[in-house]
């Protein structure tokens, strides 16, 4: 495609893009605000609003009763909705706790298949709680820790897998070497938090394969923003959450995907009643139930896990296809506009520059990215993020995203350099809390 | 209290009643409507709608802004209310994930300060999904099954004491002795789910921590329904839901306590970013957070979270000390109606008789339980529950029960037996899908 830097061009692709009307199922309270952090917190849909309501008054009239009309297989319900965005065939895919818990679960499930192995391997661009879930892992199945024996369970390590490229990319040949016999577990960011650098699911999971070893993918910033082949690719696990470009609300309940060839031997650290063969027969011991659901614990939050169901809604009728042409276009776009407006002011791209390695979310360096970022927070009405040492991240929402809010928004932050507003701010981290 | 089986006495109570004016502050859609599962959920306070209404809303305006505004805290700012529900002091107290992984995380915290011990002792009156949970933990932590070597973790097993009375009461002797010098933990629930028998929390945790042994209490029966007083009977670990007499809505995020003692040497199984020193520098490598924030893991459903937070209003405003007075004259009148106007067509208690051991829901027992509930549910506008094999579970909320409620149902249980209305159900169980 052939950009050129006016807004006009900005506009022109407005005009173009099939999707532009998915924008207006979106609540927009200020639309001179420009919103790039949709890969963090998704926006609201109007129908996920009216979802909640209604959820509220079935509280209020239904009482208990609302389990047995539209709440207790809302774990399932919602994840078979999703499922139809990651490509899973039906009984695969549960919405359920965090991503954190999910992870953990699939992760002790995983280790649990491969007895006699004891190796994980992932990547430093994985996301840092990942990195912490798989740790916390590591320690439990090593009785050094637990019982004071170390021997046993000294093959049980993380092999992680350090960027050549200042957290851009991976070390793929690096990836592939650290993948052995000893391997039970390949568990990767399939599009990275911090570069969107998108891994090849298809090729890095038969790699594992070969080697025996079982793969998870952690979909947070993939889904919604991509199609995704977890059957056609022989996913073994999948997990990810729902409050980016699912737009299910914030810390909306996450999913998990267990391949169904392997759901009959996969169990559950945690086991609850919910995943339990008869919940209500209450029993005194614990029988799995068949298939996914056994990946259950206790009772959802209903109205969190109501508002994803109705958000969903708009990106099954967009189609991921859609979806993903519009996302290469805004991302191309914005690079494009990146390297013309921003690189003479010292701004670097932090992110793949093929788009086939790229996810929806693009990141920009600066030397003075976190007073730049919060400087357009303040002062120019435009949302990014950062993530340390130095990158400006903009998430870019396919359903809702303009061509004519990356153009204000390339042109908001060439402002702020060149008018060195960022400089009244202090070089401190603001912490939460 | 000398009691009457008159209509006009339960009119007479409701005049006395000093919290009449609470039931105004939830929503109450069909006055006629008797609920009496304010225990499995209870009704929808007011207050939380309008909160939910408007935590939808900042999504839609604030966007990522909002968890640096009132969302990110909430789980320790809501833990901080039920602290005081629950007698705990300031920092032990966190609102997360569900009952049944808040379960699993402690207990596995539990087992790991004593890696020399590996008795869990329980009873069969505690809710079958703890039990699973804890069958669960021990698989895991018998390589047996994990590992293929018994020997090693042979002593980890679980000891569950049966009752001697028909599941209403626990055998306290056998209790007692089961709780040795191999025992890593006593795991009870503080008001078992279908008697309603109130375990005395000081004696049980002194009598455990003579023998060195760990105290978790499943507060789900008991928070909100009683005054609880975690600090001063030394509990260690306690972990509850808030759906039912805390009124946080379906499914709401549930809550743990650790002793602030415990905490430091206290980890959780779940390592994630929430329960990390400093979430957001993204540091590769896990330092637990001080305190109890380590206990968790990812994003928490601020929509159900927030509900709650305004839940749990009334029930600070009217004390636990006057709900327990009016809870147990509540349930004091229910019996004495039962004993009066039910045992004559066959009705038995399957609750504690003395209010000192009975928490804030009777059930009565009759063979034909499961197809008088269901009459009492599709004809005669009453909502208790059932619970296998023959109890009709009545939970009295004393925010919202009034005793002309209590009187009605009993009057209404009364004409379905006399009327023989049950016997056009069939005797089949009904299942949840």
């Amino acid at each position: 495609m052939n950009f050129n830097p006016s807004r006009d061009f900005a506009r022109q692709l407005d005009t173009q893009d099939e999707l532009a009307s998915f924008r207006s199922q979106f609540v927009i309270t200020n639309p001179d605000l420009i919103y790039l952090d949709g890969n963090s917190l998704g926006r609201l849909p109007k129908a996920a609003a009216e979802r909640v309501s209604a959820a509220v008054a079935e509280w209020g009239s239904d009482l208990i009763r609302g389990w047995n009309k539209r709440w207790w297989d809302s774990p399932t319900r919602v994840g078979e909705k999703i499922a139809r965005l990651v490509g899973a065939g039906p009984g695969q895919v549960i919405v359920s706790d965090s991503t954190s818990v999910n992870l953990y679960k699939t992760v002790m499930a995983a280790m649990a298949l491969h007895p006699q192995r004891g190796r994980i391997v992932t990547d430093a661009l994985n996301f840092p709680s990942d990195l912490y879930v798989l740790q916390g892992v590591i320690r439990q199945l090593s009785p050094s820790t637990l019982h004071g024996k170390s021997r046993a369970w000294g093959r049980h390590q993380i092999v992680r897998i350090e960027s050549q490229d200042g957290d851009v990319s991976p070390d793929l040949d690096a990836l592939a070497s650290a993948v052995d016999e000893n391997t039970s577990l390949v568990t990767l960011s399939h599009v990275t938090f911090k570069s969107g650098y998108l891994y090849e699911m298809a090729a890095i999971t038969e790699m594992a394969h070969r080697k025996g070893a079982l793969v998870l993918w952690d979909l947070c910033h993939s889904v919604g923003a991509l199609p995704i082949q977890l059957d056609r690719c022989n996913a073994d696990f999948a997990i990810g959450c729902t409050y980016k470009y699912l737009n299910g609300g914030p810390g909306s309940p996450a999913f998990l995907y267990v391949h169904r060839d392997l759901q009959e031997q996969a169990l559950s650290p945690i086991w609850g009643w919910w995943g339990q063969k008869s919940p209500f027969a209450f029993d005194l011991d614990y029988t799995p139930a068949p298939g996914i659901k056994r990946f259950l614990a206790g009772s959802q939050p209903i109205l969190s896990m109501l508002a994803l169901e109705a958000a969903l809604d708009p990106l099954l009728e967009a189609g991921m296809d859609r979806i993903r042409c519009k996302s290469v276009l805004l991302t191309e776009y914005l690079i494009y506009l990146a390297d013309t407006l921003l690189a003479p002011l010292g701004f670097t791209l932090g992110s793949p520059r093929t788009p086939d390695r790229r996810g929806s979310h693009v990141s920009i360096r600066h030397p003075e990215g976190y007073r730049i970022n919060r400087a357009l927070i303040d002062e120019m009405n435009v949302i990014p993020d950062f993530r340390e040492p130095d990158n400006i991240r903009l998430g870019l929402a396919p359903l809702y995203t303009t061509f004519g809010e990356v153009w204000e928004s390339m042109d908001r932050m060439r402002r702020v350099v060149e008018d060195r507003r960022f400089e009244k701010y202090p070089k401190e981290r603001l912490t939460v809390t």
